[in-house]
């Protein structure tokens, strides 16, 4: 037993738009596009249970793990296969129960996905000492989620918190990020999941024009308005959005038109990629009538918040 | 008048060793080395008092500020002098009102004067709503600070936060960072100032090979007390440790030597570059007897803190 827990959080991340890049190897595997870095995230716990790197160890908890989490996984308290977490402790040779705690909802477009893995990279790091450095914990993080199939920029983003910009796709010492240097207060409702797998493993094509296109466009005007104008285009032209999004975002540019004090030509309501998700700045979809979750933009990264 | 007024918090950053890489483009220019990242930092509130692009506009306060520094800064409530500062809102174009608040010592190696540039940069894009991106107001007030051969790694280390490591020299788009996965809580104590433009104006060849054996030192293995260990051996390689801090670290040796709970060899003192100051983790300064400062190091960069 090493004996020690160490704990890490990650801020959620909702991609406004996306540009997919696949490769052969994973580290340089990824996306371009932008998004917010949010101040819900996860927690993440990680506690030791044998050492892996050890085949004499006490592993005896460790044959009760689910054989392809190949770890002892619970988020908000219940069993969990989350492969990507799996998959990062095997590369840092570390047998662990990790416990998730997160208030966002899953499969909605919230990167829990990412930050599940990253913050168990960071937290099992510190936990076992294993002595990597940052960007070696979110390569490896990266790399997980890439072939799991279940993101492509949600852990390089979560890494650098803020508005991450993502202008070239992959791990560190591949990609290349930038930020938008705003703050807001963010809103959110989700009406179910969207597998972001399905949408990867489907003709990206379209996707991929339009990503790049809404790229341009925000680096022609860095700024946050034009992030979420941005995000709105490209839900139509890579044909993402769902219909209860769609009706939310319409709801919000109404309320917006009627409120004589708004200097908004309609509102800031966009959809998370990927999921049945609207958000928006402010108080915009409170002032549509909805009843959403609130939170703010992240100003930090992931960070190891405790090890004991 | 724009009347608006932005403000931005910028973390304190000791260098605990580094290579000096002078270059003919300032972006381009830089150190390789590391450091920590400190919960002391700058605040820096923008308030610009025309349009510095209208020649029509009304600038009667203008000039009244002083000559040189080009805008009326202020540094804990007095008049102050700083070329980093003023050279930043040239850049930018904006003609301000700067009010730095800081805890810190002046001159004492913890980065003041890269701080005033890179919270100036932050502030002076949202309060003149500039649209530039974090990566272009990073690298303004890089620029700035080594044109001014006042710095010449801190501001990308402010901008990274937690506890940087630059393999690279330079700007965003010119140099590499990683860093160390963890936090601590840091005692300092200062015994006076240190002048950063006469050691890097003079001989750096000792320096930078002392620098760069620390560097491989630590990536070697990328711990915390090894960034410690690195940094002792690079203030007696390079020649700068100054009597009050020799003696300061070896009062903390003898006092971790003393204590029987101690698993440390020694203790973890170090000068911080370029000041006469003395840091350590923990308590280690307190139990030696100083009565230092207290902070920790910092998760996040330097990052908007209002705009109203």
């Amino acid at each position: 037993m090493n004996g020690k827990r160490a704990t890490a959080f990650v801020p959620g991340h909702v991609t406004a738009f996306f540009s997919a890049h696949p490769a052969a190897d994973p580290a340089a595997a990824g996306s371009r596009g932008a998004g917010l870095t949010l101040s819900d995230g996860v927690d993440v716990t990680v506690e030791p249970i044998g050492d892996a790197s050890d085949p004499t160890d006490d592993a005896d908890d460790w044959s009760a793990a689910d054989d392809d989490a190949a770890a002892a996984i619970t988020l908000d308290g219940s069993p969990a296969a989350i492969g990507a977490v799996a998959d990062v402790l095997a590369a840092l040779g570390v047998r662990a129960r990790v416990e998730l705690e997160t208030d966002l909802p899953l499969g909605a477009g919230f990167g829990v996905s990412g930050a599940a893995a990253l913050g168990t990279a960071l937290a099992a790091n510190a936990a076992a000492d294993r002595g990597r450095t940052e960007n070696e914990l979110v390569r490896i993080a990266h790399e997980a989620e890439v072939e799991r199939g279940t993101g492509l920029g949600d852990v390089v983003a979560q890494a650098r918190g803020g508005l991450p910009i993502r202008l070239e796709p992959g791990a560190p010492g591949h990609g290349e990020l930038d930020g938008i240097p705003a703050n807001a207060r963010v809103e959110y409702v989700t009406f179910g999941e969207l597998s972001t797998e399905e949408v990867l493993a489907g003709d990206t094509a379209a996707l991929t024009a339009a990503g790049e296109r809404a790229l341009s466009r925000l680096r022609a005007d860095p700024r946050l308005p034009t992030l979420m104008d941005a995000s709105r285009e490209f839900a139509e032209r890579a044909d993402l959005l769902v219909p209860e999004v769609a009706k939310a975002i319409e709801a919000v540019d109404r309320s917006g038109d009627r409120d004589p004090e708004s200097d908004r030509s309609g509102g800031s309501a966009a959809m998370a990629m990927l999921g049945r998700t609207v958000f928006a700045l402010g108080t915009d979809l409170s002032d549509a009538g909805y009843d959403p979750a609130v939170c703010h933009t992240h100003p930090a990264g992931a960070q190891l918040t405790g090890c004991d």
